[in-house]
């Protein structure tokens, strides 16, 4: 996979209470140790008195970039008192696609990921269905098929995770996988599990979303990506967008010009997640776009 | 206010049941009456089995629109069985604006209407509250200042709708009208009442709906523009549209980003509603652009 | 290749001067002898007094096709004296992919093809390079490979045509074709051909579209469907589409953001194409979507 | 006029020569002097290796506005070696808006600024007819009628010149004035012009773009705000947008359709102007939106 060559950069999201001077302090550690600040980025919830920064340098020429960030984040935590991760841009995450027969998603975002778009190493799909087997392989991609029965849903989580675990998963992405996972799954997982909805949420949460839409007559579709959480379609939103449709359309037709939405939003919250640019804040994200 | 120097047309909006023969049937009838049409437009609701129809012609020459409107109708309910109204575009139908303090949807349609946007007469502004008052004079327009309370609201509305029987309403906009209308008035009224919900419909249904979308963290914000029912914010969309919004805006920003997506797509609702094109079919409207 | 499920229906495109009665007169036409017509829809440029029309019908039960459409062909140009084109929905129009080195627009043909989306068979794919040529093959797809130089381009045409005719091509499609089609060429072909340009045309014709654009400090950026002639970037465009861009974004950034412009935009031209949907006037597209 | 309820901030814009350091050592001056940062955001031309930031604090408690102006002026040009601009909240610069017969930016910008959208002054309208006259004073801003003709132009730009020094004029607003103003009347105004263009520039440059745009068979429409230069068109582009026509609509369907474009295009971009989001670097504009 092409390996990108950009110089290395180091990236820290912090966030925390608010306190004067902290683009100052944050600044100014990294300067007097010799880096180079790229891009700073911050943001304050007024409501909630919170700060929240991205910051993306290049670390001290001949530094050890594990020793920086270690000292960054010791920095954050103990100084600014800040929550704070550290990434460096040389790592890759490792990422693991679930799919179920809806092959659009699967092939766009394994395509973008092929021409580089996407700073990751894909190291599994995985699907409850056969389908997309063939296509996977041929991508030279590992596939594992996990079938999920209303009856065995809690031993193919227990089998899913364990797989996770082997292959060392980082992120996972639900590219139009058709089963809910459960509460007791995200959290034993324990990292972020990004899904695309095919609705403009909080509208027409749930199952058949292009069904109610067309039921209600609205005149825009929609579709999100969020991470996934305990309560279904209700996780942080990473990103939306929506397309025109009219009276015209039936649901078969809202169901395909849907898919180049689900695409394009899927698409854009994983570059985003993967680029280190969101904060999840309570039910919201903050994207550092 | 400026008169259209377009020749002369008719436009009927039919519907009803599906048969072989109703694009033909009808062009026919106009054609060989003498008349030329300008535009025909239909659809079929596939699930329903209905089919709907615009058709604007130039009625023959010497002929009277009266006449021809009649025999038309006659013609679409005995002949083609369907539901049918037909009008004339030198009709302007009379219009009245409820608004309550914020002033953007009033000016905006105002001063559309004065450069000749709306084929229609604005014949008075009524108004919960005297903040407009200057404004509408300013405009020559009559401003009705009708008090609504919690107590009064049974015996407002008894005042309202003398009101518009005495101006002789056909269609009333509520440009940010903050009182919701009863199901007992607009059954009393019988005719159009288009309103501007500042949400993306059915999505922050209620009341402040941009501290919902504040509160939910969604990334983009709507508006939509529906005739109202006596179920609130779930009449028939006419309209909708979106404007993107992050992190950064607070519910102020999202209201005053909002301001211009409730001006224009209350703008849009409303030409087509008085251009003839929009049909209402159960909750959904069919709308021939 | 998946094949539609719908019933056969005919599909003609009219356009000539306009006269009055020629909705009503094609309608009747068809209803007379048994047809339904599903969809009629007509436009009339005021300024040059020409009709144009799309009607598409199912023919009488039992009819044969080809016999219908001859009939109203002999109608459209001896009765109505229209220029006329009638095609019928099971007839799949034979596609040839040009493409270069840019693999987005083609994978993304493809994988819509495959998935249903296009009416049509790709019969063959042409490159001046080879390094689609495997993915092409993974597809099941032909791949030619014509080198193209500037001492040898009359030449490769030459062979270009005559492969196109050996193929029995109806549509050319140029996915990222980084070679000018000669007006010989396109003259000798004969039929259709369909190029993405990656700017909002007129706006930054030629070559590097995204240099110029990003040189000229544009805050959005374009791609142009639009049907290849002599002249270079100024055939009738199909279709148009822009995205936003700040000065954040490189060259690189744009030609990034830009392919899913370019997939999207190609892709609406190339469906309303195969729908037969578009008319070509002058130096125009009429396009009954 | 309505006055912002906000604090007192300073807002500086700095560009020059890219060097290590810069953001760390600006945040470090403020916070040290007692300041508060609340919003920082930069940029980096790597094309032209230069530096763009904008900052905007909340001067220590106590301190005197201008002084701290001052202060980080002399820092920003003599320490850090970069060009540089400081303004503060209260500071409402004073709008000339210069109108011919269109009326719609005119009532636009008048309704917006009363709404308490721009934080400046308008403190006067200059037109060469006198169809605003009325409506202007129905605002109770001043109207002056500078009548221009082809062998008066030179006349009436010395007239309009010794108007603005009289107004004491920051920004003058080209809303839809129908004349071209000259290289000697922009140099020697010597402030910001911004023009609304009612066209995709670089497309349609110059006189009657929609009857361009409607010749070429565009799909899609554009307004482009930028700032006035010697050359017609050719200015810094700061805001832009389209929106989608098709071969149904006419001329005056474009120039009816594109006045909502220009009304959001020049609105933005002023709204940018006014809050110092906007720096010139060559004929490019870069915005810190």
């Amino acid at each position: 996979m092409p390996m990108s060559d950009q110089p290395l950069t180091l990236v820290a999201l912090l966030h925390g209470p608010d306190q004067r001077g902290l683009v100052a302090r944050a600044a100014g550690w990294i300067f007097e140790r010799g880096g180079n600040i790229l891009h700073a980025d911050q943001h304050r919830d007024e409501d909630e008195g919170v700060f929240f920064q991205r910051i993306e340098w290049v670390p001290p020429a001949g530094a050890k970039p594990a020793a920086e960030e270690k000292a960054f984040l010791a920095y954050a935590r103990e100084e600014l008192r800040m929550n704070a991760v550290v990434t460096d841009s040389a790592r890759r995450p490792r990422l693991v696609l679930f799919v179920s027969k809806a092959e659009h998603c699967f092939h766009d975002i394994v395509l973008r990921w092929r021409a580089g778009e996407f700073p990751c190493e894909i190291v599994g799909v995985v699907s409850n269905h056969r389908d997309l087997a063939a296509a996977a392989r041929g991508y030279e991609l590992k596939f594992f098929h996990l079938p999920v029965s209303a009856t065995t849903k809690a031993q193919a989580e227990v089998r899913q995770l364990a797989l996770l675990r082997r292959l060392g998963a980082d992120v996972v992405v639900l590219a139009r996988y058709m089963q809910v996972l459960s509460g007791d799954f995200l959290a034993a997982f324990g990292k972020p599990v990004i899904n695309i909805h095919h609705s403009f949420l909080p509208a027409f949460a749930g199952g058949r979303p292009y069904h109610q839409a067309h039921e209600r007559g609205v005149k825009l579709i929609g579709a999100t990506a969020h991470y996934a959480t305990a309560v279904l379609d209700d996780g942080p939103i990473i990103h939306q967008d929506v397309t025109r449709v009219t009276h015209r359309h039936s649901v078969e037709d809202l169901i395909h010009k849907g898919r180049d939405l689900e695409k394009l939003v899927l698409a854009q919250a994983l570059r985003w997640h993967l680029e280190n640019r969101v904060l999840v804040f309570g039910r919201k994200t903050v994207v550092f776009d």
